[in-house]
């Protein structure tokens, strides 16, 4: 316990922002359905200087993982062309392959990734996770894919800091400083981003074990700031949105626990702020049009992804 | 020959379309160079019900590729968690690893995927392709992303029929006819989705050596419309956009030879424009907010997407 | 039922060749165990000519594999070298990387591959096979390698046919009049080679589909051959050693189901015995040195193996 | 230069012990024409005892690499069985895949793995190496494996200790002495198993990092030794044979280019000795049969392999 309480806290925290059965018992979505039409059409209304961001980090050998849990993408050549004797003509052609962690760079989980007690989100059982994938929950449910408006709240710019140190927790009455410092208030279905400035520190220490060794982020007493506000999803620069080591002794991921299993709420991991930290510091505009798209592996639990902002 | 010419005339058409040098002799973007924010912009602004459609198709193991070129997506589970004594506490969680080709399912090519003559794209030379990747030209070029205004050009429902038959070529006028018919002008820096029916085609009978045996797609006349209206990109719900067997006894792929490599033209392909097209044909609305995102594979030659389109 | 009987008479069957305890309750080698040092020097004492023979198969895209199962192996090059700046001097070099089922071609099974009523091998629970692999009975339990004599039971020579027909079963009284006809008796420990000419069938074909549609193979009779005379291992040069469709209605791979799970043998798929059949046809000796040694996977169900005869 | 010489010296060095075209100029198999039926049929001989050694390390995620060449083995199951519905009666099984550099554990160098000077071994060119691999002097070259007697020096005992340092070179005249205290003369086709330690640092320490700085091996001086004796292959339980850093200040590897593209020698790295090194101490007995089959991947550069001793 670090300051937040007993297990038995956990477990009543849990409940209270439990999100099982509210949108029906076999809801497979969960706060994605904060999202309707209308959430969209407010979002795209405000991307009208025609400007992109893409959030999405390299995906390469040299990226964050350090092996311990996944490893960095490898991509390989199958064809390069050059001398190609399988077309009669003057065609060639270069093609390539990846074998990686579908969590290997930036990234959505889907409902699926983290379970205890035996259950999934919405009291889905842990027996339909097999080593075919995910039969319920599973990365598709995400789709056609996350779109509504982002809020960035910068909390290393805030605190006037590159980054946070590890095991930093972020606490809801920080966000709510920082966004009415911005002039933002969370809407229902809003795509919370949470800058900490640790893609930063990735960028230029290039450390993966430094990366993956804790982290600063959310404290899990923010699910009920995300619980009462109807956020649907939560991105961060870090790997794991959450700060790390966690404020529970015997708990490795609590925030993850209670956001994915017992709120259903999707998690973007890894993502690069820099850019859009900088243009929103620059204009004064924390809120834009973000279009997550993951892709659709029936079955998996996870999905790179290359997010958009708009503004 | 099919009714277009020698190669003696491929070589001419190639050169009148060519970009090379357009945007410079170090660009690496083409024809994505037509658009800029205010295409973006206005693209966002067709954008008012907030009704999303993705257009990318399941990325798995019964997908369309045969194996000859490409293989399926293979996803494997690397955790599923239950009785794990890795963890202290309660915290189970799910990963998954893919190996797949980048261009097995939905995707962009990049202008590094195709080259002949010893050249790509305004003239980099193939040395730059080695077992390493694309040092010029790669999918990172395509970052932030294609974004911009679509328009569906439906030829299958134009024709009345479920799909085109493999070997249909379509040609500009068509097109034209299509547009005219539909009230759509083409503008600088769109992205021109056609549908050819060849992905309903492979829903209904999931074979994907008769996907992968010809197709339909455009004629290789379509490169002097495509250059006279700087569109930025092609995408289609086929393998590779062209007609196959191609419109040059000795060449394999003439309209990727000439978009790719001398126009600088990225292209979308096996998208699936199923709901796209009936939502179209209901409203009657052709053109829309179009988010392509590729996934930042530094060298990489194409990439997996999930393209949005919204409304 | 083909012939053979019921279900009840399968399980009957099962525990009469059972070998569940027979060495010790922590066994996880099964029949290997009727190899000892002994087994090995009579098998090194048969050779002494020093030929040697390669029972294992192209490891390439164009293998027996039809995807449904298993895909061919997938090998891409990392790097080829000309020009690479990484080396100060001269140095250069060339580097590959293989994605592949563990039993894609030539391959051992290991004790864990297959299993039913909730138990593999000497009882151990199917709870012990996690996305982890195999915390019993993994393939690490074939170290050093299967070593021992080798005997070669011809069927498709003795037959005079170049392969059996799919479908056709070989019976205990068949290897019997071989193994008369050859002057071979079996003893304990023996590593029996059956060929059915099935390789050849898709070196002359090379169609995956038709390799895996059915084939010959051994009758699940054999099973109380193989136990009466302790045969350590069985290998074949189909994908599945058993003759398929199967010989009871309801089960897919009965020999299998018994020689794996009830009777703990390790069995060796899709070799290639062409080259050793001749040089047996041509020399009249059947029995030979045998070594094959599967790569150490710790937690792997099967392994890749280029099993080598040595006369 | 670190007492060896200049690049000038290199080169003359190279051009000594050079084999191209000893074998005529289409050779693809060097050294191991060193290798016939008689020296085969004198190895077997060596192996009376019946007892067995496996000389591969396991094939693991904490295996030795770090990551910057290469990546360690990634095996991922695709099925484990329990409650599967694809088989009408109690059938279940398990299946794994892997992906991993073919070098990545004990492995085979092909002689197409090192070049300089644009050419690989016996003249033949770099333009053979493509993405599609190696399309001359690839791994099946190997085939049907290397077979003969194994001799083990053992300079790690020799000198006493547990491990060499990293940067300790062995010399020819070190190879004399051991050879000659344990009573051993080397002959035509003999494959030299040198011991450094350098495994026994690695399961001691677990350190890939370590492992991958340096190691103690060969001294480049040992080509010539190589030469005169017409050994046939070279073994060794570092990951590249030779001392790291190099002799030459501006060659990263020069054993390897001399060995492997002047003289056609295949190597094999990262073997486990351990074993055999504490049993050759017990009974004195340094040769054996040594049986090293690599798996035949066409165009393949290397293999993995469990090559196994016979005593």
């Amino acid at each position: 316990m670090k300051g937040i309480g007993t297990m038995e806290n956990f477990r009543a925290l849990a409940k209270r922002v439990s999100n099982w059965g509210r949108w029906g018992e076999a809801d497979q979505r969960g706060t994605l359905n904060f999202i309707g039409p209308a959430q969209v059409a407010h979002a795209t209304s405000l991307a009208v200087e025609g400007r992109v961001f893409s959030l999405g980090i390299p995906f390469a050998a040299d990226g964050p993982q350090d092996g311990k849990i996944r490893t960095n993408p490898a991509r390989l050549m199958k064809q390069t062309g050059p001398g190609d004797s399988r077309y009669p003509g003057a065609f060639r052609y270069a093609d390539d392959y990846v074998f990686m962690a579908l969590q290997a760079a930036t990234q959505w989980d889907s409902l699926a990734h983290v379970h205890y007690d035996g259950k999934l989100f919405n009291g889905h059982s842990i027996d339909t996770l097999t080593a075919d994938g995910a039969a319920v929950l599973d990365i598709t449910n995400l789709l056609p894919g996350v779109v509504g408006r982002g809020i960035l709240v910068d909390v290393a710019r805030h605190r006037g800091v590159k980054w946070l140190e590890r095991g930093t927790a972020i606490h809801p009455a920080e966000i709510d400083a920082i966004l009415d410092s911005i002039g933002v208030e969370p809407r229902e279905g809003d795509i919370l981003l949470v800058r900490t400035g640790w893609r930063r520190k990735f960028i230029e220490e290039a450390d993966p074990v430094s990366f993956k060794n804790g982290e600063p982020g959310l404290s899990v007493t923010c699910v009920e700031w995300l619980h009462r506000h109807h956020i649907a999803a939560v991105g961060c620069d870090n790997f794991g949105v959450e700060v790390l080591p966690g404020e529970y002794v015997d708990e490795y991921m609590p925030f993850h626990m209670i956001a994915i299993r017992d709120m259903g709420m999707p998690l973007a991991e890894i993502l690069d702020l820099e850019a859009l930290a900088e243009d929103c510091a620059r204009d004064g505009r924390y809120e834009f049009l973000f279009v997550g798209p993951p892709l659709a592996f029936p079955g998996g639990v996870g999905s790179p992804v290359n997010p958009l902002v708009i503004k």
